[in-house]
């Protein structure tokens, strides 16, 4: 059994694809999904409009769940240690946000396995699944860079693009999915 | 450097006091802080009467700070890495009060070093200060038990009984405290 530490925003949540559809509908412009690649988080928006949008009430508490990432998360569960690790307290709305969206989408989590933290430099696990570099990079484990727009140049980390990849990597089943 | 993770309630937060407070407050009667001693937390209380007034909205946010701890951890934290390490998901509303309150009397603590879990066991330091043996017990590092009533009977740690003691064993000035 490992200990498996798992990002919760553009991992489990797909908070990319919010932030297209917010935007949308709060500015009645279209922002082309592919603009988002190879730059950092936001810099695709007007200025201040990606951190206006996530610092806004609701925001994370509506976020899509991303495709697969029931179903595997709840085999590596039976499986594994599994632990969310999500860097919320940039956003205190989150807070509570992100604990309801969890009971909601991922029941099967007990709240003894949900860390959320500013640096994640102070988390101990075997694995680390997330989306940004300065997460994996003082990871003492082994990191899983879970694709993401903005991490595309990343070249130094084993990459899974999806839930489907994670489930092959951990051997668990993932039927449900596909 | 050291990295120090330090618990809040209890340790930073004077909960048993507030308990007691709240307790002769909306209860009019008065516990005697003495029958705390020896038993698990709450148990001095009529059955299910201290979960409900940690349950409650505020509770948390209103918490007297432990005598001597904003100046000893602020010398803490000149000399080493602290992160405070807060079991509050137990507590959901407890998430957002025990960031504000953080903030209000402990501004010198970044986000960045603040962790509010479930399980402390994905905890990695090189020292804990907590109440409660089943923190330090997992805890791989050096454990520091920091007295409360619940917590008499332990005798495998090392004791802190305030925050004059760890300033004396982190050898910081606490020259404000006394």
């Amino acid at each position: 059994m490992a200990r498996i530490a798992i990002d919760m925003d553009n991992v489990m949540a797909d908070l990319t694809q919010h932030l297209l559809n917010v935007y949308e509908k709060e500015y009645s412009e279209v922002v082309d999904p592919e603009s988002l690649n190879n730059i950092p988080e936001g810099s695709a928006f007007p200025e201040g409009v990606a951190l206006k949008i996530l610092s806004a009430p609701g925001f994370f508490r509506n976020i899509p769940v991303m495709a697969g990432s029931q179903e595997v998360v709840k085999a590596l569960c039976e499986k594994h240690e599994v632990f969310v690790v999500s860097a919320a307290m940039e956003f205190p709305l989150s807070l509570a946000e992100k604990l309801a969206w969890l009971n909601e989408h991922f029941p099967f989590i007990s709240w003894r396995n949900i860390v959320f933290c500013g640096s994640k430099t102070i988390v101990e696990a075997d694995y680390m699944i997330d989306d940004h570099d300065k997460n994996l990079s003082s990871f003492k484990g082994t990191p899983l860079l879970f694709t993401a727009p903005h991490n595309l140049p990343l070249t130094e980390y084993k990459r899974v693009n999806n839930w489907e990849e994670v489930a092959e990597y951990f051997a668990v089943s993932n039927v449900e999915t596909v």
